[in-house]
């Protein structure tokens, strides 16, 4: 793929995002100044919009076009930064800093923290629920994409993956825990990051099966190389303590099966999602760059 | 409206809802069975069903079938049933009994109880973005209804008034604070119980209207009782120590204007939501019994 480079890619994706995170999060009638403040501060708290990014490549990918794949993908950055409002929680990680930057509950009190959670939750159903600029026939498809990103965000997916990973706190790491673990916590969100612009576009079986499995393969590599990371990384790249993972007893891939394992388990995972792309042919292109940016990163 | 009986209609429509929520959350699948028991102690904790029974009565009063309704008169309580648990957690309400049981961190630990929450939440969105028995031409409603449950229950609804209500306490109570948060915080919430049928259905503008009056005045109403029982009634009957909005500085109508002037208000709201069903003609019976059944509760 030598024409797709990643950096310009995410860059100009993510700024589309953020506009329209923003355009989304201005002065939205009826909700108290200070659940705006606090919503908006862990919305514009440096990530990289990944998911959204993600689901942009994948609507280029089945030819979705991107003004369409804009208000789905806000919806997942708002479901994931509740996610980590909610995580950071003094009953749950507790943790102080993000990104460098300290947790919405430490600003803006676990009260607020929570209530702010919920409402960006929330808000994302109200966003997918209103594409604008889909042709009336795929209004039909609305319904569908909606129940993806619950089941993807809910009890078998991200929240049950949570509750997962709080029971298993101090187990002896086993890979199928950790597969079990990493596929519901991060690796539904990412799947449904690639899957609701197919949904929405109503494309043909053997494609969403080939953006499911990408987005399977590339998700788990995803969260493999944030606990590889995590083991080695230092804290000022990573905007958190290093080795944190570690000394909570977290599972993570390298506890139960050793960091080189975790590597080579990257590489495979991420030649498997590119390999999945095949019947989608060249607009696949940003796709495939983006898993092989995943598994290189850094931070 | 002799003909109407309330007790029999509420227990009739309750043990439905009570029966279709039981089916969602029989065995959902991949759910960890921790969480299950978490999100099943709360729904199944005696609560009167008074939301997924308003939007029973109104899908009749629409000419909408009951089995259609069920599912959105589900998605209701689970939004219901979540936002009590977040309520009750120590860093918001900090209540140790509801409906005389213990509440669900209590029973199940803060962590399980935020994320039950979150749990109930998003498979509300699940449930009501998945109807049963809708019309091919009325499935292009669904995105309608959805955006109706999540912009009542968010930042501008039931979340943005809670926030309201946390930072009045201890602030003089005035009727306009009052009004304002109660409107939020429960009234929408009720509004949308009726509004949902018709949104789904597909009504003419002017039926809508009436509908969103009388979830207007009959939310607004039952919250001015509740404040009322709050002062007057004894904890055996309420499941909660009486007293407990006064002793916390809560912004009750009571507070605000006296408890005379809360019932009168009470009448007149009731005698509203009932005059704004006058275009619904004799299919609205249930919605007019409800209401004067909703002003002379005493629990």
């Amino acid at each position: 793929m030598p024409s797709f480079r990643p950096e310009p890619y995410l860059a100009s994706r993510a700024a589309l995002v953020d506009r329209a995170l923003d355009r989304i999060l201005k002065d939205p009638g009826g909700c108290p100044p200070s659940l705006l403040r606090a919503m908006r501060y862990s919305v514009f708290a440096g990530g990289k919009r990944l998911r959204p990014v993600l689901c942009m490549a994948a609507a280029e990918a089945v030819g979705l076009r991107a003004s369409v794949a804009l208000r789905p993908a806000c919806a997942l950055e708002l479901v994931h930064t509740y996610s980590l409002i909610h995580d950071d929680l003094p009953a749950l990680d507790d943790d102080d800093l993000r990104r460098g930057r300290r947790t919405n509950h430490v600003v803006f009190g676990e009260d607020r923290a929570i209530l702010a959670g919920d409402a960006l939750l929330t808000l994302a159903f109200e966003v997918i629920s209103n594409p604008q600029g889909l042709s009336r026939e795929r209004v039909r498809n609305v319904p569908g994409a909606v129940r993806e990103l619950a089941s993807q965000a809910g009890f078998a997916g991200m929240v049950g993956g949570q509750v997962s990973d709080l029971e298993a706190e101090g187990k002896r790491p086993t890979l199928a825990r950790v597969l079990s673990i990493h596929r519901r916590k991060t690796g539904a969100l990412l799947s449904a990051s690639v899957r609701l612009p197919a949904i929405l576009q109503g494309v043909p079986p053997a494609v969403l099966s080939a953006l499911t499995r990408y987005g399977r393969s590339a998700g788990l590599a995803f969260q493999v190389v944030d606990d590889v990371l995590n083991e080695t990384g230092d804290a000022r790249t990573l905007g958190k303590a290093a080795g944190s993972d570690k000394a909570r007893g977290k599972m993570t891939y390298p506890a139960a099966a050793g960091l080189d394992a975790a590597r080579r388990r990257v590489d495979e995972l991420t030649k498997d999602a590119i390999r999945a792309l095949a019947p989608l042919g060249r607009r696949a292109e940003p796709l495939r760059g983006l898993a092989l940016h995943m598994a290189r990163r850094t931070n």
